[in-house]
């Protein structure tokens, strides 16, 4: 078996289709779209078609996306803008959830320390936000809701349309974070009433470097990087042309692609959820049916989630514990702990996240490398020797 | 005579060196670096490599190096950080020049917004500050001197170490613009008391969308994007891998070939500053010496800036008026009105950014160009003939 690659929610390689756009931006069309001679303007016409393409896979007009570096910076300018258009009317209190990103977690830490209030909502144990808990949580001074479109480690997706109907009622704006949704599930900013919505280009096969914000037409955003014009002067530095150019091609490949690939991988991930069921003390993270097509994400009790991970590799697998901007990190996963796991079990998780090139063949194999690695960690596991003789409570069924 | 692109102070063609680097790390090497499995770790490495090969050419410690995603993010952090160490001390001065790109005056003047006061030091018509305007600008609650070390426009090369320096001695953080000089002068921050240093990408044959940031040891660095933990925890977002590798190949090479290269663009450069003086009433901007080996900035009476653009680009050259990041814009370039170039004839500026590939040839065809478009412009001026038929005076000789 070559080797697996299941950690498409951390990165993912560039499709073929991708790379080939961008190559001709690198030495042969590698001018400066500022520049007024026809270099230049051959690169502009590149920038104006890429966001021409961006907004049409979104639902949204080229004149609503903006071009960043990357779906955290996005995030920032997003949560900063709002913040900024409600401290003009007085209004400084952001609801949002338990297990957003950090991107946008730290983004509202840092205005708490500026005076705003932040209200996190709970996410319950399938890992859903409901409208109606969005809608008792708005306050007359509330000038942003902010929730992700699909959780980044335990996939699910929220309630976005329903969420945005309610902030809409409401006068307040809704940003939400689609870095993993992009790509892989169904966005219309229109139809789904969001005012921002943040994309990464390397989550759906597109470069890394790269992202956009949307921003519904009347917002006024508020620049985190100042200096040139560039994006109607509201993010500043040459333009990274190849990258969006890239993660365009990239973005309308994966919209063309989309139920075709949701189908495959929903066949694939099912597999997977079934065949890891059968470990014992094992739980599923994140509601069963409200995930994206390619997640699966488990905790098994008795085990660390780093030594799993090197066994895998071993194996050949490239899996996660979780998100891979935390990693490293010796905190359990707050998203775990968001929905209601317990330290100990939290610490024993595993992500799979597959893309459409994932097979049923490749799928029965890691179920049974899971298997291996797990008895296997297990029979060197004090916690797991507790547990069995009953010292420790199991936690799981 | 094949097009010749003159504009690359606006960017540059990727290196084919930079271009080789980058590729495996597309679809081959895609990993994250943050991932604990096999694919990730061969991304890290790549990452640990980068960032050493970019300290070394800086004189610096790997660890004093933080990849951004260009020059402007580097400039806008470099200025919040300092600013943000200084408000702790009760420091709210800064000192500055009226010429530092945007990135750079547009973060100033976001901070005077926010109670911060800014000294502009004058550059004097040779476009240079000097180290004692800097020292007598310094007061008791100065943050930090921000000075560039060449000029975008004009290519005036500003005596760093000295300035460094003076800020050392007065215990004042000197941070340095360094996009226009890596690759092309001689950096060495140990040596030239720099605190710290930006440098972009594409300016010197590496890929747009990546620069890079250094922080002397012991400055703790603001975020102005957060989220997760990379670099430090000084900014967030996974790792633009393909890109940071291409920039430190870039850079890598330009600093082995950097006085051979110099050498052959200051032949074509002197070359070009002498054959366009020939052309009645204009004159050279910036200091004749101390600029940079590829810059060429001249302006001539009677004409404005955007029609020679546009006609020279018909014969086949890509040249500029000034920045790109600021064209489009009705107003003269800051840069010159800095240097004391009245708006009449800010407006007739013309950049030649040279790299080392230009010719003796393609110089001697640029001139006679220059010359033609120059007569053609001025033959159909009206300003040209109220100066002709003395109604208006000659500013230059």
């Amino acid at each position: 078996m070559d080797y697996i690659y299941a950690d498409n929610a951390a990165t993912t390689a560039v499709s073929e289709t991708a790379l080939n756009a961008m190559l001709p931006f690198f030495r042969g069309n590698y001018g400066n779209p500022s520049s007024l001679h026809s270099v230049g303007q051959r690169a502009n016409e590149a920038l104006i078609a890429a966001r021409e393409t961006v907004a049409k896979v979104l639902n949204a007009d080229a004149k609503e996306i903006i071009f960043t570096s990357g779906g955290s910076e996005a995030d920032n300018q997003a949560i900063v803008t709002a913040a900024d258009i409600g401290a003009k009317k007085g209004k400084k209190h952001i609801v949002s959830t338990a297990f957003e990103h950090h991107a946008v977690l730290h983004t509202l830490r840092k205005l708490e320390k500026q005076g705003y209030e932040v209200t996190l909502l709970d996410v319950h144990e399938n890992g859903i936000v409901t409208p109606e808990e969005v809608a008792a949580a708005i306050r007359e001074d509330t000038c942003l809701v902010t929730v992700m479109f699909a959780n980044n480690e335990i996939g699910t997706v929220q309630p976005i349309k329903e969420i945005g109907a309610v902030c809409r009622e409401k006068k307040v704006l809704f940003h939400t974070d689609a870095v993993q949704a992009a790509g892989h599930l169904h966005i219309d900013v229109k139809d789904m009433n969001v005012d921002m919505l943040s994309i990464s280009g390397h989550k759906f096969h597109g470069p890394k470097g790269v992202g956009a914000l949307y921003a519904r037409r009347g917002i006024l955003l508020s620049s985190i990087i100042e200096g040139g014009a560039q994006e109607r002067g509201k993010r500043a530095g040459t333009e990274n042309l190849p990258a969006i150019v890239g993660m365009a091609a990239a973005l309308e490949e994966a919209a063309a692609h989309l139920d075709e690939n949701a189908a495959k991988e929903r066949r694939v991930r099912d597999q997977l959820i079934e065949g890891l069921s059968e470990i014992e003390h094992c739980v599923l993270n994140g509601d069963r049916e409200r995930r994206l097509p390619g997640n699966v994400n488990f905790c098994f009790e008795g085990i660390e989630g780093e030594s799993i991970l090197l066994l895998l590799d071993d194996k050949g697998i490239a899996a996660s514990s979780g998100s891979a901007c935390t990693s490293g990190s010796l905190e359990p996963s707050h998203v775990l702990l968001a929905i209601g796991r317990p330290h100990e079990i939290a610490h024993g998780s595993l992500r799979l996240s597959i893309d459409e090139t994932a097979t049923e063949e490749q799928a029965a194999y890691i179920i049974e490398a899971v298997k291996d690695t797990v008895a296997l960690l297990r029979s060197m596991s004090p916690v797991w020797r507790d547990l069995k003789s009953g010292k420790q409570q199991f936690i799981t069924k």
